[in-house]
């Protein structure tokens, strides 16, 4: 069928991203629906499966059935497979398929992914995945271990298994859990609240899976020296650092003042480290006050950084924002961070990407609120949990009718590819140049 | 003494707008502090009067007084006019006070004023000047003759001056009413709620006065022929009618439902002009949804059009904050608007006002949540309110304590000279230019 290859070879890797995205997705809700995924042994409704495959995939952790006791062990298993394609992102996952199918990858497709992902002095792409794999893995594995006795203290030999998925779910700022029963659905981590080992193992790997693998490997290949990285990492850990100590004392005074010493601190920088974009908790999101609801929207909407587990609109589009205020205050033209000046265009896409994430927030959290009839705080939290793939809630997503749910599908979706597929589409459609319009003065402000 | 000549010659047209803003204020806090500018007589306390003044000149129309039953007739003159000053614009403003002291205008002063309010084709500043005052206190007066005879027919000859006080209020956007009485203070227009005459009237004026002296003189000189309007023009008054259309349709299903017919019509048109940034109401707030508040505080951070007398981040900042996204989707290096490109800098400008404006706006209200321990969508909405004076309230700005209302204070000027002396900056300033920093890659989204 020469059509058909024909068609083949004019697949954008933009499209091969959107579709691959939706392939695994309905391929995981497939599955999902079997008996022999539910621990009951009953077909799961599509819907249901399609939220918690999209929830997966797009690493949300927005669940409407209870992990721990609704699914089988096979369909935890399946689970966390999605959540490590979906962590591994998109690009990861593509060039893993290509690699492993054998198919040779063109200077041309090469030269786009490292374009995309902005990697100008990697060696080689399949060295690159290599190390992005190797990486995981060993992390993944190190953080299981460190939770192992913990978990088999409270679950004896169920807790290997616990470990692991919960170590792959916070590597890959995914927020899923096991923890919740049947009598007790829905509860995170809570439980752990006040240990200190599952506390600090879990920060640990969210930020980590967070900082992205580019700045790993400035770590990697620079150990301690900073002035050494790339501009992109500097700016990467140092917005990091800034997005979970100002939060955390945030939290510290406004909310925690019947928690004393050690845990009032955990859960200070644990409530500010899961909101950008992990999605586990600790304590009770409900109990929050306003203000710090308001501040865990924020932090959901900026989320992790580029080329990570993390979804969100990034860490550095939130920099180069604050960056290009600096800059205008100064009368400069250019926007700089550490030494180095950020293309104008570069600011244009930051913009975009955060209109974007900003307005399906909002047209999402309204429309919810409106046709639900529930109050505009809850459903703008849930929108943004479900836009910045966080999975955080108040508690009304498995209450919600298919209408807002399909709405939260599509905000995780768009949420999860949104900015890659932008940057993407940009880069793939460079030759559809038109004249100049001419230019003329508007004012803004 | 040749060092104050010296200090006085190097003031930027920048400084001058700040300082004579905050002179303006100052003064008439002074003036209202006087014991005849309330009605009992009594010497109003400085912060109360700061308060009045800065709401009075930035047009916000926020009160901790109630501006009917507690300043006397003198009181509310000095209002009026701070409000008249306020609303024709600090460019406006000084231009006149500069023509009026006879000092003859510099070149460089007049390209600089120029640049600053984008007006390539118009002959002289003075002409100008002339145009703007004369079709202002022209539309001032029609509004004026049209509510005489409402307003006469409910306060008999006090109905004039009510009638000239609120046109002026209405047509600089300023929000301030006298209809509160010592037993119902801050009513502002609900009595007038089902009054056509008096709706129509104010919202024409809201209308005129927000759209902006450019967008009156393409309509002055090419009567109805749109194309050949400035492409500002055009982006105002198509952003303009959307903005009231849209949210009018939402407010009419979502809101009034216990309205019928023609009243209905009314209240869901006046809903949608006045957050942009008049602060009349005609129905209580309090009573609207969360929804509701939501939209009316996106459209109050929004506001009027530039070289108005609104305030907000002004519909041409929003309008191109959108067709940069429209562009990006599109794959366009340029943002165009109506068959003209837009300069990338000013792309970079309405970036940064948004972004000023919304840390503004979040900022203060989580602050004043904190402080006060109130609801954070009561304070989000003053916040707003305040930071695009607009002057719409809940009802708890006269109870808060001096601390929130200094917070509102800044706010307000803030809101008011922000965007403008943000772009003089950027003017001024060109000769700081600095090597170029290398470029350098980083991802966004
Ligand atoms: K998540
Ligand atoms: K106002």
């Amino acid at each position: 069928m020469p059509w058909r290859i024909h068609k083949k070879r004019h697949l954008t890797s933009f499209q091969v991203i959107i579709l691959g995205f939706a392939g695994v997705i309905l391929f995981g809700a497939l599955i999902l629906m079997l008996p022999i995924s539910s621990a009951q042994g009953i077909i799961t409704p599509f819907h249901k499966a399609l939220f918690t495959s999209t929830s997966a995939v797009c690493v949300t952790g927005l669940v409407v059935l209870d992990t721990g006791s609704y699914w089988s062990v096979f369909g935890q298993t399946v689970i966390m497979f999605l959540i490590q394609i979906g962590g591994l992102g998109v690009i990861t996952t593509a060039t893993s398929v290509f690699i492993l199918s054998g198919r040779k990858i063109s200077i041309m497709q090469r030269s786009t992914m490292q374009n995309a992902i902005s990697a100008p002095k990697v060696g080689g792409i399949v060295r690159l995945m290599s190390f992005i794999l190797k990486g995981t893995l060993l992390i993944e594995l190190i953080g299981a271990l460190f939770m192992i006795p913990v978990f088999c203290h409270d679950f004896g030999l169920r807790g290997i298994w616990m470990s692991i998925f919960h170590s792959v779910s916070a590597f890959c700022n995914a927020g899923f859990d096991l923890l919740g029963t049947k009598w007790h659905p829905f509860v995170s981590l809570t439980s752990y609240a006040v240990n200190p080992v599952i506390n600090i193992v879990i920060m640990l790997l969210i930020i980590i899976g967070g900082i992205g693998f580019f700045t790993w490997e400035d770590i990697y290949l620079h150990k301690f020296h900073f002035k050494h990285y790339h501009m992109q990492s500097k700016v990467i850990l140092t917005t990091t650092l800034c997005l979970i100590l100002l939060p955390a004392v945030f939290f510290f005074f406004q909310d925690y003042g019947n928690l004393s010493g050690i845990h009032r601190l955990l859960a200070s920088l644990f409530q500010a480290v899961t909101p950008r974009t992990a999605g586990f908790n600790t304590t009770d999101l409900s109990m929050l006050t306003g203000a710090s609801k308001a501040m865990m929207i924020l932090l959901m909407l900026i989320g992790g950084s580029p080329s990570s587990t993390a979804g969100g609109m990034k860490t550095t589009t939130f920099a180069l924002l604050l960056l290009n205020v600096l800059a205008t205050f100064q009368s400069c033209d250019d926007v700089t961070a550490f030494g180095r000046r950020i293309d104008t265009s570069v600011i244009k896409n930051a913009t975009t990407i955060a209109m974007m994430y900003f307005i399906l927030f909002f047209a999402g959290g309204m429309t919810i609120s409106v046709y639900e009839g529930l109050p505009l705080s809850s459903c703008l939290f849930e929108a943004a949990s479900a836009v910045g793939t966080v999975g955080l809630t108040l508690g009304i997503t498995p209450k919600l009718h298919i209408l807002s749910q399909i709405i939260l599908i599509i905000l995780m979706y768009l949420g999860r590819v949104g900015g890659l597929t932008l940057i993407y589409a940009v880069f793939s459609d460079k030759n559809k140049r038109k004249a100049r319009l001419p230019l003329d003065k508007i004012i803004v402000g």
